[in-house]
């Protein structure tokens, strides 16, 4: 019989990561892999076309049988829907779900939002497997997290569990009916790059804005959204209880800073402190979450 | 075969309601019942003593065979043992779990904590039955929540999801590790009728606060607390998109003007508004939740 492999893709805010997969050992190993950009002509459907025509070659390309489809996208998955999804304009309205059970007719396809498909693959292969209660937190350009109750990534009655971007950081802030991400506008990459930049009048990046932390402005700009993150960390792992917290996303090559502040507010806070520990994936996470995705798919 | 019932405790702050069900409606009917003050001598070993000769004494007055017990209690269920339950002195020492499985030999017997058995009585009988996402809130002496993800009540990796009276209201504030539960000393029927006398220089409580709020001290109080509540249950529905978010405890007799902020700052503040519905199970919510664990219970 013909060898199978699953096919991966993860629509992301800058670039659609596509890659071939064989599942059949204790991790996905790599069978050829591919990027489009979504920048380009087209809009939302455009990336889409070319994403396609990517995931095509890559197929046609990879020995064996493609036996199923696992997609990771930004937004969040609303049965045929997609919402929440404003890096890429035009992606709320390109009706996904749809497009791609056509694209890939009579194949098995799941998809869900990229966080939560990261955390599927946290929970399958990395470091939240065995894991019964859980969060995975990815602290990237945005801001997302993804909550396992009872060793399953918790979907929400709208998709919408884990869209931490939009807590408030006190009461009484102007929040999502207002246009508004509180928290992610406070603590992601793209929020500490832009404060960053308007703090010091010359473009920085969120990581360089960490190695400046000398700079007496930049550590009380970095004090403070690190605490309004660990206010919000410390309050998910009071009311879901996890046994332990994953940390991913771009952010966290800052790594040390990020953790020592976490681990100190959950200690003072938490009644029962979760261990901290990085995830697996790193860039990849997505991606192999598309792949686990693909795994538990259906036609 | 001699018709069965079933046994439901509910270990409270002040006092224990004990009573036996005939379970096999579609909504469980009370065929007897009793209540135990916890107030008397012998601390916590008191209170169990007296409350399982009100049971032995329950079981004997009801007709038919007790086949299961079902048992909520203040605090958190961690295994064998009870925690976090600081109300009635010693309760965390009793080792209950082991004490009622011995008490009872050889008939199914279930506990957990009070507000997750009241998750349990709506989710079986109430206002969260069919809803796969939701939320209980329990706004009474103390304050908590029952988490439910795929139609079930969230346990956490210790028993303590859920228990909200813990949450931060504001970033770097102190917390459990400082003895603190900062959103509970804030609003709770407890704290509201605390600082309600504090403020008014006359013992009040939180229920005749709320009919005094023409004066604007008054007013401001409640304004805050009902701010920092409106905030705490606005993050944890951002966390987990709930379907339905149901309203218990004493303190929602006060009802109206929790349940407008609540609304408003949810519909301000959450990408997908939940619901908002009146609790079915009002004051004896621990007590139908405790018979619905008895249904759930092993030997």
């Amino acid at each position: 019989m013909t060898p199978g492999f699953v096919l991966g893709i993860d629509f992301g805010g800058t670039k659609v990561a596509l890659a071939t997969m064989d599942t059949t050992g204790p991790v996905p190993r790599v069978l050829g892999r591919t990027r489009v950009r979504t920048a380009g002509p087209g809009g939302a459907h455009g990336v889409l076309r070319r994403s396609m025509a990517a995931a095509a070659e890559l197929v046609a390309g990879t020995e064996g049988r493609l036996t199923a489809v696992g997609v990771a996208t930004i937004g969040v998955v609303d049965g045929e829907r997609i919402r929440l999804a404003p890096t890429v304009p035009g992606w709320e309205d390109l009706d996904l779900p749809r497009l791609l059970r056509k694209e890939f007719d009579g194949i098995p396809l799941r998809m869900d939002n990229d966080v939560k498909a990261a955390t599927a693959a946290e929970l399958h292969w990395g470091r939240l497997s065995g894991v019964r209660s859980g969060l995975y937190l990815n602290i990237g350009t945005g801001l997302g997290a993804g909550i396992v109750t009872e060793g399953r990534v918790v979907p929400g009655a709208h998709g919408a569990a884990g869209e931490i971007g939009y807590l408030l950081r006190v009461p009484d802030e102007a929040g999502f009916a207002a246009g508004r991400a509180p928290l992610e506008e406070h603590i992601s990459g793209a929020a500490l790059a832009s404060r960053g930049t308007r703090l010091l009048g010359t473009p920085v990046s969120a990581a360089t804005l960490f190695t400046r932390r000398h700079d007496p402005r930049v550590h009380a700009l970095i004090e403070e959204s690190l605490s309004a993150l660990a206010a919000a960390v410390v309050n998910l792992c009071i009311a879901l209880d996890p046994q332990r917290v994953v940390l991913g996303g771009g952010l966290m090559g800052a790594g040390r800073p990020v953790v020592h502040r976490l681990r100190t507010a959950l200690d003072d806070a938490v009644p029962f402190p979760p261990e901290l520990a990085p995830a697996r994936f790193a860039d990849e996470a997505a991606l192999y979450g598309a792949v686990s995705l693909a795994m538990d798919a259906t036609v």
